[in-house]
């Protein structure tokens, strides 16, 4: 059974509802899918290319490539381990960035500090080593590499009353960076991803994203520069607990022989109104709540360290 | 249908679910419950008293008396709603803790300040008035009330490696107040009692209460002092989200006729039965995750400030 | 005997310094001051107006309006007290902004919210009643006033690499706010000044004020829209300390006949003999101190608050 | 000439003020002094053992061991460096601390975590790797020492109107530690210390120390147990300030020719009569300040994640 309802931030997540379907390979022409394992850390990293706009309809996400490292114990407090995750994730990241767009990086960090698990992107930026106000004084022996960290945490709307592009625009306009990158916690479709995958992209952040709201794309097209997206799920929106539950149920009635045939009824209902359909049963509040493990405030602290550790070996030290 | 699961920290909740079933009356004998409208602030007051071991039985309750004020606005920025809010709380505390309890006071701030529903006690603290360090010093005149307030914000297990009983049964065995005040964010069972409901009560605080782990009891028997809970519902279980979701498409799929007599079946199993059938069907992941609004830590700052006010009220200025 | 240094952001300072020596009225030639009693509060307005380049020599500080509301009780937490400060700083900021500019104001907290005398600025913006965004998102119903206020808080260049100027001037480019209200903590030049004073001028933020690195102005002429300033002294320099207690000294040992002439002789220096000489006798190191009062972090808390009321109040509710 | 005031946390500043006087050894009878030079480190360790009363009266302190670490670059943020500073801070913590006492730790963070330099202590909690809960839990196989910590954040009076020792005997009495470990920001003397300076002393901590109010001591004497301090000078007395410029004031008029002998004649007052002078030539409001550097959110940081990795080594990992 398909699940009833794509609510994913994750390239990987969209891409695995086909698996397994009839012509699920035809389904996703258009896209590129190469796997390999991660020496030493026991995860993998996933490389997701949209090729074209086949491929968007198909994954209902834009062109570009999608590298998701895949790492159970992301949020594991063990030093070795991490710099192995961060090494890795620094290595992938240049992939993404050619040398002619390294000179200077702008690192946004989405989301509401005040907001457990959204407080990610803004955990990032304060870990970063940041050094272009070194170059502006004028004092490039204090640098070790010849790029320069810039960083910024916007806030979001109900605390700034400005969209997230018109600050991070404003900001790119004045102050000329090579490159952005913008580091945001996001929702994940299911329990199993949850502080364990990092999403790296060359597409940018999309309306709609993780936590908060940050409606206007940040991407190349719109800020005029490179523009890569770090993000690692750190929440799962209520209603998709609410999907998956039926589903399980729904499973377990037909195996019971109590009912017949739902499962292949409700297969047949697009995506839309399978979704319509989950909200009508649904409590209203739910729509605006989110679902978060509860020492969720451990994982953000470990995994936002992780990151800023893999910008900083890249472009800084 | 009654509810699959009860995972309520209210009282008034736990005596709901009874309401409506044939005998319900009966089943609540040794419970009292009254209700009173709240001039001015559109909510209401509901009293449950659990006289005696018929009642604790009935709503899996300790015997004791519960105050529940219910007000939709509660998170609402409106200064004069506010302080109606905090002068019924003020007024409901003072009926609980008669004259002769009121020399001093020790405000225990429960939770973790690092994730935003579970920091509502070390907010409520923050905000107090502390007034026992000036009599300490010998400056009554200061004073406005005869009473002392003072606070703590004990830290959770993970950060203290100690239960928050040891911490709190040494200050108080050390400072002797005449009477301790919990405050908790809790756990709700549904919805619409999220940042809606404060509940007042003088059986204390137990175990498995809320978000983080606070094992062992803080009652009237176990510190030895009279000990008032304060606690406002700020997450909902994910379990109880499922358990909800299953039971509105179990009653869709009987109205639809595409099944027969399963709520009346799910009925005669006993409660834990109905548990352990949920959470077979429920990712196991989600047993260890909570649910709460996107704006919580809006709802966090506000209502911690309204409970402050209401215990400065009743014991300071 | 005249100070030995000057180091201040407080117009009021600066004029102080005049007052007393021989033909003082005429060195102030260019600079308009008037004073008024503040009903009420204990307190008084002071409003030093540089009319021209030689009023600008004269207290070294650009031309325009610099209102200073002084009130030994600012951090005292008595709320009426508190609503009486917050009104008169609401009728003062719209004096210095005609109806004209007030479509869409722009708050700007500077400072580090990681450093507690320096987290005024940030700490305002927190408070701020937001509403930009409402009207945005097409809803001007739910607004009370039809003005806007957007916010943010820039952080210091340690923690961005870039300059406060580049932040707000891209941001200012994008948003278009008809005027810009900029907070700060400012340096004073005596301890009495400490949380006690409010400078509101229409003459912007200049360099090195305040305890962090803000270097570019941020003014009129920079950003293009009306720029206030609201300033509140949080900080002394350590080298002002040291300058005080020499000149206390060098009085006690004249008094006492110990020596003759030396206040006298100092007099004669100008003003940057009598720096250079104070930092020689420093320690190097105090250069880069700042000194503040033990109890900093409830002042801060209380007058963030008092002037988050006080824009609320003109722009908003 | 010797110094005007005496006002040092630190017992190697206590000593140093009598080096170079006619008969300091002598004066120092009942101390005992051995440095030795840090490896690697750049810096140096440095033993004070206070004997006797005689060693009490000459230092004003406590009979004890105070073992001082100094490393001019302790704030500098290079993981190699650190991890050499937190092995030899581990290995110190040992010698003073038998196997006999190492069963259960509790680690105390004294001060005002929102007051920047004093929140060295609380954050030192943060970072611990808190281990007691796991065997309460009958866990031990997840251990990888046979040693517990436990840890907690006191604040102080303002904000618990509790004397900090009033907490700490009562977690104590309840939760049975075999050793107490105190972490402190402390009071410098003199700049050079500020940041660089580590002292770990068996005599715990005793009143008037550092930023906060923690009048009654927390020793072995009091506690009933071994209880270790580590603190960190943070801040220096505005007073002191005020001193050392006025020494060096004093000593370039004399130099000059300005005034004669009353270096001489200030030697001759005693400690108290100095204190007394100086604080008339002072602001009163000088009194209740403290001077602290400008970027000491950084150096907090850094120094208590050493501190933390020191006592982690020691007992958990």
């Amino acid at each position: 059974m398909r699940d009833f309802m794509i609510r994913t931030d994750l390239a990987l997540e969209a891409k695995e509802r086909f698996e397994g379907e009839t012509g699920w390979t035809e389904a996703l022409q258009g896209v590129l899918v190469e796997t390999s394992f991660l020496e030493g850390t026991n995860g993998s990293l996933t490389k997701v290319t949209i090729l074209n706009q086949e491929g968007e309809r198909a994954l209902q996400k834009p062109m570009g490539i999608y590298l998701t490292i895949e790492a159970e114990d992301l949020p594991r407090p063990d030093e070795t381990y991490q710099e192995q995750i961060s090494a890795e994730l620094s290595k992938q990241l240049l992939t993404l960035l050619p040398e002619k767009d390294r000179r200077s990086i702008l690192v946004v960090g989405l989301g509401n500090r005040e907001v457990t698990p959204d407080a990610l992107g803004p955990k990032v930026v304060e870990h970063l080593c940041i050094t272009r106000h070194i170059r502006l004084a004028n004092l490039p022996s204090f640098l070790k590499k010849e790029y320069d960290i810039s960083g910024i945490v916007p806030g979001v709307m109900a605390q700034t009353g400005m969209e997230t592009y018109e600050i991070v625009k404003g900001i790119v306009e004045e102050t000329h960076p090579s490159a952005v990158l913008v580091i945001d916690a996001l929702a994940a479709r299911s329990t199993k991803r949850l502080n364990t995958t990092i999403q790296i992209s060359d597409a940018g952040i999309h309306p709609g994203s993780g936590v908060g709201n940050h409606r206007k794309a940040l991407t190349k097209e719109t800020l005029g520069v490179p523009t890569i997206s770090i993000g690692v799920p750190m929440v799962i929106d209520a209603a998709t607990i609410a999907g998956d539950t039926m589903e399980h149920l729904i499973t377990a009635l037909e195996e019971a022989n109590l009912i017949q045939g739902l499962s292949q009824t409700m297969e047949e209902f697009d995506e839309e109104d399978k979704r319509q359909f989950i909200l009508e049963l649904m409590d209203k509040r739910l729509q605006k709540m989110y679902v978060t493990p509860k020492d969720v405030d451990a994982s953000v602290e470990q995994i936002s360290f992780t990151i800023s550790e893999a910008i900083n070996r890249a472009f800084a030290v």
